[in-house]
């Protein structure tokens, strides 16, 4: 597909549904947002849906939204790889033929939807989003700037990851020329903890433990220890990567327990190690750098289960 | 001056010294070793001079870097907006006279040697630095690039803060075609810490105090706490951004203990609160979101004192 075609289907259609998906992220909340309103300055009606409801961190990208009203027309996906990603409360979605046009920048995509666009070059699908809205040449608001580098810099942990490509940067130089407040979106998305939050970090790492001359590290999540900190599950995402910060860490691995005698384990690796093939040893799976898998047992004996393993693999 | 004038002044003179600045931090350096490596690429003799020794963490910016013999002929400082930011070390180029050219974006440049370029607007040394090379239409190497994207990525916390302007995002892009392992300089300046400084964060934060709402947020580092964590200065760099990153806080206070009695206050602030201007208070200063002081005391005493201009300044 073309942008020049994309383009058409947003000028012969008129009844817009954006479908973003489940557990949203900036990217897929920036990206379908940013085409919502893209479209509604077009003079079309458009809305955007989820299968969970939209996170107030996220608040200042659907900020001045609300639902239109009409008989839905043309169905658009973005930023989904998949449509196991549409969620429960959307699973007339998920059936054949009911998406038109998925705008993705996963290698993963699966091509579910009638037409699609898929460049898994692109650092975020806000990327690919701008890229279409300059290549028609309408303006676009300062608002639609915002979500589009929220997009853009969440999906590249603010330009820090390897997935960050040069046109990642230059996309963001020119939205910033939209006078967006971009220092207020990355305080938000990347600095501010609740005290929840805080007070869970400073356990974790307080009771951090070292392995194989420091080589891993083992964080412990118990119930009882989330439950105490009077913080909501939301408040626990991304604490994984919390082992694998430490200076000489290879493997950073964090056990969360899910029930009585049934851990969620989430590996993180550096350069060395293969985070998926680590995990495919107890049935789970994942990225190179990023997996999981679930282990039954007491505490003690799913630890002892995962060190022997890393000790196959540390050298 | 011009950047013709500057580039003249390199193609003019043969035995360069380069001055960073004491304490050194990604851009002084970045921006120091890619001068130092574009003036023997261009056949000159050249070394950078630190009052410290060149902290570990940054050893992949002096990468393949060798002191060389020569009697000096022209001093630059990079980075270096007064000649108290020079160190003891160095202290015969504090004296009137002993610099040639200062090449800096600090708005506080004290304009101390004999010429100056001072760009306030750019949002690293290491920035203007690309834009002299890229003047000179002379080919940079790798290194090079390396040296300049660590300086512009660290000044801007990884183009997060409001100091980052569009041709920062530009420059990076550019310098990102010359096949920079980004993600590992990201990696290493942003994420990964050493054993000590996780334990000396886990204990501040463990004991944050809260005030006026959770409207302030205070940490407090004795001697007594540093000395035990076994981290080294430089480990200690940075903490005082942790208090400001408390959901609601809108200004965070970090009190370190210099001597008996004697206590270095950090301010940092959202958009609402003037940090310089309540640092004057005390004889201090700095940005208007982040500055600090010094205040003579007892830490109950140093810590009152505080509170009460919190009081003036919080609504």
């Amino acid at each position: 597909m073309t942008f020049r075609e994309i383009l058409d289907i947003f000028e012969n259609n008129d009844k817009f549904v954006i479908l973003t998906h489940k557990s949203p992220d900036g990217d897929t909340l920036g990206s379908g947002f940013a085409l919502c309103a893209f479209l509604r300055d077009m003079g079309k009606k458009a809305n955007v849906l989820n299968s969970d409801s939209f996170p107030e961190r996220y608040d200042f990208i659907y900020d001045g939204y609300y639902p239109q009203e009409f008989e839905p027309q043309y169905v658009i996906a973005v930023d989904i790889a998949d449509t196991q990603l549409i969620g429960s409360n959307l699973s007339q979605f998920a059936e054949e033929g009911a998406i038109d046009l998925c705008i993705d920048h996963h290698i993963s995509n699966k091509y579910f939807a009638k037409q699609s666009y898929v460049d898994p070059n692109a650092s975020a699908a806000a990327l690919i989003m701008y890229q279409i809205f300059k290549y028609s040449g309408r303006e676009i608001s300062r608002q639609i700037a915002r979500c589009l580098y929220t997009g853009i810099a969440t999906d590249t942990g603010c330009f820090k990851y390897e997935n960050t490509i040069p046109e990642a940067h230059i996309a963001c130089a020119e939205l910033m020329a939209y006078g967006i407040d971009f220092a207020f979106i990355n305080r938000k998305m990347f600095d501010v903890k609740s005290r929840g939050r805080m007070k869970v970090e400073q356990s974790v790492i307080g009771n951090m433990e070292y392995y194989f001359n420091g080589k891993c590290s083992v964080i412990v999540l118990t119930k009882k220890l989330m439950e105490e900190s009077g913080a909501d599950a939301a408040e626990f995402e991304g604490l994984a990567s919390i082992p694998l910060t430490v200076e000489g860490v290879k493997i950073g691995i964090t056990v969360k327990q899910r029930h009585e005698n049934v851990y969620k384990i989430s590996v993180r690796t550096n350069e060395d190690i293969d985070a998926s093939a680590f995990c495919k040893a107890f049935g789970g799976g994942g990225h190179i750098r990023a997996a999981g898998c679930e282990i039954h047992g007491g505490l003690d004996e799913v630890k002892r289960l995962i060190l022997e393993q890393v000790e196959r693999v540390i050298d």
